[in-house]
């Protein structure tokens, strides 16, 4: 194309603030500092009781190939950034360390899902393009999850590339809708590349291009074994299914005759017709596909309406995430080395008490109920607190702290791995359908309160004492902070 | 990584069902008959009574390098698909021939913004990667345009990378979003390929790095020259705005102090008070960005709520489109050749009459009044009619054909340009600020009815006497048929 500079590298998809402070930091001399980031959100979204954490994957490429081209040097170089600083950033790699939550782990509002702890100046470069990944990626998975809860233990499919944010939301997002649970994917590149199985057969411009639907359907037969003809090019009940069953009759064994698909009208009085015309002519095993603005809430709705459909196929609503299309995920400073070589708590304050960061180096557990193997909440603790070796913890809510429990006879797991150490990964990356029974089985620790799609109660995470207590500390140091600038 | 094959070519990032019809088409040897596909949407998004047309960079990018690779074809091999098939497909690029919109062009409900004739088999492969691409830039150029409406001569820039779904989305979005009217954007890759100016200067990260509001202000200013200060880490009015002010007292010349940026809280109260802070400090030329989850409505509303801001930082609603996160264009077949060599019009039927497809060749004419230079619609007329040719053209609506009016004095604007002739690139891709300019240019040609933001007016997208006659006698042949069928 006529561009200036080539796209060779993935180091400028950062904002342009990240680089600015960058070198602020590069010209004090701190951008070595050790620095630690959590990335969490506040909310879960659409209003669901958990959130399925995808994006490991795409962040582990990116940090292992996170270095600034000739084309990205001379760009800046073109903003008007010193060579100095720029032959600073020549030599940068990501030498930091990484723990992160696993795909397909359940993760809740307030939970570091990522912790990066790097030199400063790195820490902050990759903020933007980690948040980019997980945001999204996190967010579909979670829709996934949902849609395949409402449809149990019938097939459903991803559809939506067509619709997706441009390819690497159709491509990435696949992955993340089989993370959540989807079974199949029409995106040819995303199953070529992450092992996610294709389906998918014919559209209306088969139909069109023979200007004869039975035509269409008896060369589609003719050179495919697995047929499933979609019927509503013209109309469904009056010319789809009978030119189907026609097709299928003719052709007897030597087509598989899978199933039909609906992709438009009422689902519910269709999928009731067709399969009794399917029925009556002997197809009792052809299944209904149904795709046509599906989502959770209309799936079930079908469902309760009696509808005939055995396979679902999901386009718009999962892969924009229709009802919710982001996920605020955060990315927050909880502790720096000073010049002393010390670390010290950071924190940012809100007049929202939501948006005030929990300062420090911590951990997340799940309390998992060793009697009944089910959790009894997620317990951010600092680093140096060892909950498996108390006899009890008390669990107490972060806003309204006289929600308390106390808990024993407990296993408490470290939500976290270790990704990178120093820059090396040192995490394998597993399977994608080891991370999708992750899912499932994660679920089954969740009371069916939690797991409801409407209205669930909230999950609770809670901090440890000693985490409160240092928050407040922190809290009210800057506070004294603020009053001193105001009395002037 | 650990993937079995290569993410080296897109022609795959395509869904299932067109590779399983190229089959069809190909066995049965009618894959080159030449075809015609017209990619449209039906309902304009937001409620906005127009759309701002934008993707056809990328779909040239995408057309000029469509190639099966090496690694595709190991890939179809293994779903499945026969040497001889794959052998066809290996020699493939695309031959055909596009007329499209040009990106910044104003477009409306049921017109083809794009056309693709090609040997069938082709045109049906990159139907899913156009859709992807034109869906959702021309829906991020959309937002984008509304929310420059509403802030008017101010500047506004694009900050949502990081809620943006996936990476192209933020790289692309960003493209859209300055098409659509945006100044600047904080995402240094897109405005490294794209010419588009970067903005951006610290966040809360600085001053939790620094621990001290105070230091962080002063390390920034003395590494750079042009200072915005972000004043909300830990309290807007009672140290954010002070410290901003010191800093800038105390470097005086040494920096320019061009304004304070709000990222939460009351922001019509917050920007009333700093504006009275900053002027009664002398500085009166320092200007307030606001940027916290900012669209159109809130910022229409702030204005009205005489909020002193001065420049707009827009994120997660404008990159994700929040309030409709899709545009549902599609890809239709107008025309096939038969087996006679002669082209044949085909249609799409639906009990939705919105739905059912135009058939045949078309142009589309923005018919402009010579008198007043405004527009009086757009009219689709067939390949060979000429209105420019003609004294008056009748203009009614497609679904309420009573409505209808003569016009006269009028100039017919083809809203179509060459862009590929027989695989051949022959357009000239536009700077992106001539983009912006004709998006400017083409609003004027609006009557303020269709231009509003709540409730515009219907903008008439009218069918020609001869196209409406065309497609009533294609859907009249159809039904007869299925009549037909009904009868057995």
């Amino acid at each position: 194309m006529h561009y200036n500079y080539e796209d060779d590298s993935l180091a400028l998809h950062t904002d342009l603030y990240q680089i600015n402070m960058a070198k602020t930091y590069w010209e004090d001399g701190v951008h070595n500092r050790n620095a630690v980031f959590e990335l969490f959100f506040r909310r879960l979204p659409f209003g669901n009781g958990y959130a399925v954490f995808a994006g490991l994957e795409r962040v582990v490429q990116y940090l292992e190939n996170f270095r600034f081209s000739d084309s990205d040097l001379k760009f800046l170089k073109e903003l008007g950034y010193e060579e100095e600083f720029l032959n600073y950033l020549k030599g940068l790699s990501f030498t930091g360390s990484v723990r992160s939550m696993e795909e397909g782990e359940l993760v809740f509002g307030g939970e570091p899902m990522i912790r990066v702890e790097a030199p400063l100046a790195e820490a902050q470069l990759v903020e933007t393009a980690l948040l980019n990944i997980v945001n999204f990626q996190t967010l579909i998975a979670t829709k996934a999850c949902r849609i395949k809860q409402a449809v149990g233990d019938q097939i459903v499919m991803e559809f939506g590339s067509r619709r997706a944010h441009e390819m690497d939301a159709a491509l990435w997002g696949t992955r993340a809708a089989f993370i959540g649970g989807l079974e199949a994917t029409s995106n040819v590149r995303a199953a070529k590349l992450f092992g996610i199985p294709a389906a998918g057969t014919h559209a209306h411009a088969l139909v069109q291009a023979y200007r004869d639907e039975y035509t269409a359907f008896l060369k589609y037969a003719q050179s495919h074994r697995d047929c499933v003809f979609l019927v509503d090019t013209y109309d469904t009940l009056k010319s789809g299914v009978p030119n189907a069953i026609r097709v299928a009759q003719e052709l007897g064994d030597k087509i598989n005759f899978i199933g039909i698909r609906l992709d438009s009208g009422d689902m519910a009085y269709l999928s009731k017709k067709a399969r009794k015309m399917l029925d009556d002519a002997g197809f009792t095993k052809t299944r209904i596909i149904a795709s046509n603005d599906l989502d959770e809430d209309t799936i079930m709705n079908l469902k309760s309406q009696g509808a005939r459909i055995d396979t679902w196929g999901i386009g718009t609503k999962l892969i924009t995430a229709y009802d919710q299309p982001a996920l605020g995920a955060v990315y927050k400073l909880v502790s720096i080395e000073d010049g002393e070589g010390v670390m010290q708590d950071t924190i940012k304050i809100s007049g929202n008490p939501e948006k005030v960061t929990t300062p420090g180096l911590k951990r997340v557990y799940r309390i998992i109920n060793t009697n009944n193997h089910k959790s009894e909440g997620d317990y951010i603790a600092l680093e140096d607190e060892h909950p498996n070796e108390e006899e009890r913890i008390k669990m107490f809510h972060p806003v309204h702290t006289y929600i308390s429990k106390f808990v024993t006879d407990f296993e408490a797991r470290d939500l976290h791995q270790d990704i990178f150490s120093n820059g090396k990964l040192i995490y394998e990356l597993p399977d994608i359908r080891e991370i999708q029974a992750k899912v499932k089985n994660n679920l089954e620790e969740l009371w069916d309160e939690y797991r409801r799609k409407l209205n669930p109660e909230d999950y609770p995470v809670d901090l440890s004492e000693k985490c409160w207590d240092n928050k407040m500390r922190n809290i009210h140091e800057i506070k004294e902070k603020v009053e001193k600038i105001r009395r002037g």
